[in-house]
């Protein structure tokens, strides 16, 4: 790739709810053409998937209200966190887990950031690889467009001050680029160099995306050789197996 | 920012040698308008402030030959890691520690990866956002255009598989975006959201960046909004106090 690329914002789509068709409303609100990566953001996905839950319906046990109360938090939130979570990574301040589909983040990425007591948080799409295989496949049926599919959702970082929006799911496009023993500019082969592709590009579409305005959809364009035929093995390959990570 | 971003490479800029002038060739080479972020790699800025050593020239003390035997490193490069280094975070596997200029990062960030033994690596530059300050002058001078400037480097993650391009200096843009206390499109207000934008816009930038074809400057164009007429407070305000960390 070294051409220039596009980042456009879809405007005009509705307010997502529980079993709006997601993939016929970004074809209808978006001019896809081949190649294509298409930026959705985790929160619609969420409310067209009925992820949303009352905290109010939320039995908290035994286990979530001990830790809700180390942490000063809402022991039904807790609970959430907990039934979204294989594991705990940290339980100091925040809940750092490492949810069901393997992401590592605060409060199993539950958006609890509008709930007021007893209210309404929305949860994580079950298995984001899915659910952006689902969206590129009904898109590339409704438009004919040769497509790739990112599901994103901002992230906080250990080191550093301030979210940045990573890819939690992908279909279409291979989310690592992998330069290993790959010649560089001077003929020399690169060491160890991996690069999050689908983390960049969710990262690269935010910056397009006014969280005012609702702007979910953002099509990235310039990409096409990076489109790929198949699905790709998902964002799942972005997760870092635990004895594997050197920073841990 | 609602509106499309254009994400452009510079070609025909020359390899980069120590004292050349930077600020002048990107003027040269790069067609900037006003609102432009110039996002420059590290690599070029570090050599053309002669921020290249040679390993053979470097004395190991007795702590780096403890590290690197522990390590499996060389003695050298681990001197070289420890007199960029203010602390050790990590010395399990790898070397993670925060330079004198406050990054967390492997190895100093320093580039060894085409260093044989005795060869060449390229440590940092010494003060990221001077330098990214003196090329923002530089070429706003020499073009007359208002810009800013975002140095990148590719820093591995904990948690995740990959690396992803990060600002390590900043110049003219704000490296923050934050959304606290704002409404969001239903009118209730955002919690806790802050953006890590110049991270965003250097992740964006190396998706037009290939590597083997030597293309260290980009030009991110679409951010007018964003370019501040001061140099704001730089990508060291993106550095997390270890005690403010809930990640850590």
């Amino acid at each position: 790739m070294s051409g220039a690329l596009e980042l456009i914002p879809v405007p005009g789509l509705p307010e997502i709810a529980e079993g709006d068709d997601l993939a016929a409303l970004i074809a209808e609100a978006a001019r896809l053409a081949d190649g294509d990566v298409v930026a959705v953001a985790q929160k619609v996905v969420s409310k067209a998937e009925g992820r949303r839950r009352l905290l109010a319906e939320v039995a908290a046990g035994e286990r979530a209200r001990e830790l809700a109360a180390g942490l000063d938090k809402d022991p039904a939130l807790v609970e959430l966190v907990l039934a979204e979570s294989r594991r705990i990574v940290r339980a100091e301040r925040v809940l750092i887990v490492e949810t069901t589909s393997g992401l590592v983040c605060a409060n199993a990425g539950i958006d609890s950031s509008n709930a007021g007591a007893g209210g309404e948080v929305l949860l994580l799409p079950a298995d984001p690889d899915a659910s952006a295989r689902r969206l590129r496949a009904a898109i590339e049926a409704a438009t004919g467009a040769h497509i790739a599919v990112v599901i994103t959702d901002s992230f906080g970082r250990p080191w550093r001050v301030g979210q940045s929006e990573v890819a939690i799911g992908c279909a279409g496009i291979d989310p690592l680029d992998d330069w290993r023993g790959r010649p560089d500019r001077d003929g020399r082969v690169l060491a160890a160099t991996e690069i999050a592709i689908a983390d960049e590009i969710a990262a690269a579409s935010d910056l397009v995306r006014d969280k005012a305005a609702g702007l979910p959809v953002v099509i990235v364009r310039g990409l096409g050789e990076r489109v790929i035929a198949e699905d790709g093995p998902g964002a799942v390959a972005l997760r870092r197996a635990e004895a594997e990570d050197l920073f841990r």
